[in-house]
């Protein structure tokens, strides 16, 4: 038997936070060292948050790197601290690097070698990759003869016959590989389905040790999970929790179950927390306490509240029903109980006075003009300045309720209801907005979101009788064809080859391509799919491609 | 005597228009052959245009630029035609090519091998680089026997030892090197002395074709040009206006100047037409002809006017006074002198009416609270209202007016100010500012921009005597630290120790640093320096680093 005691260190950093993340990470390590590790594993870049982006171009953001990295090693003792890191290589180069900090000093480096630049990644822009022949590291220890260890960062164990294969060949023993990988939907399958052949084909366990929390618009889901040399699973972590714990690897023997392995969430719970953890997190790592939420009692502004409460508690959450002179009964009713539901604070402004004020000043332009999507703007506007004053004086966040399927056509008013701080649900598909509503009202066992929200036809009520679906198919033809364009890359001649009726797919692909600045200026959204708007899609605003 | 006729072929293409593009090159080209040119050459990704972003990752688009080639290779008849665009390599993966269509047919393809991933450049996430070893062209003719041609594209020339230097090496007998290379400040000299270094190492004469015109916020300035194998200049085109010219190379003889050698604009001037064609190009390429700007007597929405006259011609720009209960005499007769002056159409909405309305509207919510920058962002906020009422009925862009002092230290409102389609002078700090107000008042020799504008102290004027330097330092100062914190990525601690009073610094540091959210959601500016707040400058906005 030689076992080795690993712990798993899944930790939310702060980017940027250069001495508090090296606080955090000093005082885990102190907790894995006196449980009696050998190794304590944390995140990729976890010293300085992930991702750093082009802080990492100011010289001195290294160098302070360098200088926590230090302090680290000398608060390091037998246990070995595995964290990530950017470092200055010897050509000036920068590199993504994972350090090894024990017996008071640095004893190993690692730099990584394969730089992911798709998606949201632009690895390439800041690092070089580290090279192909880089040692293992030895780990010994009172109860251990060497043993060779194979460390590598995140996108390095993507590859079949990459870096992690080759260090199994090299003879590496155990195979550590720190990650910050961002959540999308259905990625953790993928992910584990991966990891379980890469251990086989390297002859080697897979300690996978992921970062948990938001930044900006990406969530990390933590899951971290060690698999054996023979794919079987013996641990996993919770997803979307800060979690440390240990596991004892025998390197000699059959894999073990450990006690821990925490039962993936399902889809749409999955989706679920990562709304939660990524709104708190950037709330909450921004100095910010409370967040303000225009109520309409439509289904978006609903499940927003709703989210925005299991991320700070009713009491942090303000709501303000705007009603125009176009506004129904049932909106004003359904925003009500909503918020006596959820328990949270909510006040009334109505916009006559504004909306009112707005069409006198702009009277004399106007004259013999037609009533057009400018009168609709105005009302979106004004409630858009009114939250932006409650925000202003009272240090609320503006949380903004636009869903995917209304920002891929840009059926929202800039400045209006996008004007805010985070767009929620921005990567969420209408159809899955009511699946993710039904699925909290049911673990709930009670109405969290009105059942009444759920069933009535959705409605801007910017003009008398308005309902979304006059101007649009319905929502589960238009997700469709929007995940096909989007998602899938696919073009408009694409699409009507593929079925579509050929006009409805032309309205709306040129829907999406006309609102990219309205994108543009619109606030972040928290990234649930694998092709977000936002780093994961760049496209011109001018682009005469059809 | 060896004399190669060569056509450089400066053209303004368009994002995704690929048979517009397309045409106008066919036309070019027709030209080119009938006057006798054994080569036209065209830009980088000239039959997309570029940079064409996430485009290229549609495999349509890819395909529907290879048809275009296609077209244009049958209307090629015994001129080469030179012309960028992507293609998909036998390995499925994308290049950055440049193709000759000769004869009919698809005569030749070279793909680039150094992709630039930095600044505003992301060329590794779309394309692999081309092989080291690639052959050289065959230029043959009526009147040439088979001359060695070297192409090459864009960054290939930038590397010393790289691409060009070795198709030196193999004996090419002329290079050409086709390109999209942005604008910035101060690049044109550091481009052509890089070129005579290169011809003069490879020991051929260079002929260096340039994109001209405005793609969001990339402005290309063309400025073509030719040296010979002894470096010294043979042609050089004018900046930011289409041209297509014939140059006569002799590959035998010393260097003969042509009688085209455009004399390079001086920094302002470069600048003022950067901004002149940005505008007016990203105005026009998305089908819009007019725009208005909210003036308000002041320097910055004043230079704004008078480049949009510049970019479109009075007739098409429209001018709103919005004075407020705070606004002094001086800034209304100041405005109305700029329109009168300007030759544009205005108008005085008072916002008073939507001021008050607002007012009372948050009266109950606000009651026993002091004024603070609430009530300053709520009149900023109803001018951008009033604005985009004016935008969205007659069909007008709306220009915003920052400058990059006051978008790095956040000096603006978001919604407010900031609301609009372009950014014009965001990339421009305060100072320069002034610097083209009086280069231009000076080209026209007349008060473009008042005389008095140029002289008051800058005021919001959101709140009674307010002015700018009561809260920021002067401008100079300003700009010179911030010029090394942004453009010199220089830290805090950096500017300290090179003797900047240590508190000042502190406060400028950290309102640049806590702004990054407001600018995320402000519209894009122009480039013009060598790192504007776009896509040069990634930084996360959830960052403790200080």
């Amino acid at each position: 038997m030689t076992i080795v005691r690993i712990a798993l260190c899944q930790i939310n950093p702060t980017v940027g936070a250069l001495v508090g993340n090296t606080d955090r990470i000093i005082e885990v390590l102190a907790e894995a060292e006196s449980a009696g590790a050998h190794l304590a594993v944390f995140g990729e870049l976890a010293l300085c948050g992930y991702p750093p982006e082009d802080l990492v171009l100011k010289r001195s953001f290294v160098a302070d790197c360098e200088a926590q990295l230090q302090r680290l090693a000398a608060a390091a003792g037998s246990c070995g601290a595995v964290v990530g890191l950017p470092t200055v290589s010897a050509d000036g180069s920068l590199r993504n690097t994972a350090a090894i900090c024990r017996h008071g000093r640095v004893e190993y480096r690692y730099d990584k070698q394969e730089l992911p630049t798709y998606g949201p990644f632009d690895e390439d822009r800041w690092f070089r990759p580290g090279q192909v022949d880089q040692p293992l590291f030895d780990l010994d220890g009172i109860d251990l003869d060497g043993i060779a260890v194979g460390v590598s960062v995140c996108e390095d164990i993507w590859i079949a016959d990459g870096p992690v294969f080759r260090q199994g060949q090299s003879g590496a023993r155990l195979l550590v590989n720190i990650n910050a990988s961002p959540y999308h939907h259905d990625k953790l399958d993928h992910r584990e389905e991966m990891l379980r052949e890469r251990s086989i084909a390297a002859g080697a366990p897979i300690v996978y040790v992921n970062q948990v929390g938001g930044q900006d618009e990406l969530v990390f889901d933590g899951g971290s999970f060690v698999v054996g040399d023979d794919g079987e699973l013996i641990c996993r972590f919770p997803q979307f929790v800060e979690h440390v714990e240990l596991v004892d690897i025998d390197l000699d023997g059959a894999s073990q179950k450990a006690d821990l392995i925490a039962p993936p969430l399902d889809d749409i719970a999955e989706i679920w927390h990562a709304l939660v953890m990524g709104t708190r997190d950037y709330v909450h790592k921004n100095g910010f306490s409370d967040v303000v939420i225009g109520l309409s009692g439509g289904v978006d502004s609903s499940i927003v509240a709703a989210i925005a409460v299991d991320a700070f508690g009713p009491e942090h959450v303000h709501g303000v029903l705007m009603p125009s002179r176009f506004s129904s009964d049932h909106s004003i009713s359904d925003a009500v109980r909503l918020a006596e539901t959820l328990g949270i604070d909510h006040r009334t402004i109505p916009i006559e006075p504004g909306h009112l004020a707005l069409e006198t000043m702009l009277a004399e332009s106007f004259a013999g003009r037609a009533h057009d999507l400018t009168e609709e703007n105005l009302q979106s506007r004004i409630r858009g300045i009114t939250l932006m004053a409650l925000s202003n004086k009272f240090g609320w966040m503006v949380l903004t309720t636009g869903n995917k399927s209304e920002s891929a056509v840009g059926y929202s008013t800039l400045y209006g209801d996008t004007a805010g701080a985070i767009a929620v649900i921005k990567d969420v598909y209408k159809t899955h907005i009511y699946r993710l509503c039904r699925w909290r009202n049911s673990r709930a066992g009670r109405e969290i979101i009105p059942e009444s929200v759920l069933t009535k036809a959705p409605s801007a009520e910017l003009r008398p009788d308005q309902r979304d679906d006059q101007s649009l198919p319905p929502y589960d033809v238009l997700d469709a064809i929007l995940y096909a364009y989007i998602e899938g890359d696919r073009t408009l001649a694409d699409l009507i080859g593929e079925g579509y009726d050929p006009e409805t797919v032309e309205r709306i692909c040129r829907l999406v391509d006309i609102s990219e600045y309205k994108r543009r200026q619109s606030p972040f959204g928290l990234r649930v799919s694998s092709k977000s708007f936002g780093k994961d899609r760049r496209i011109p605003m001018t682009n005469r491609y059809r």
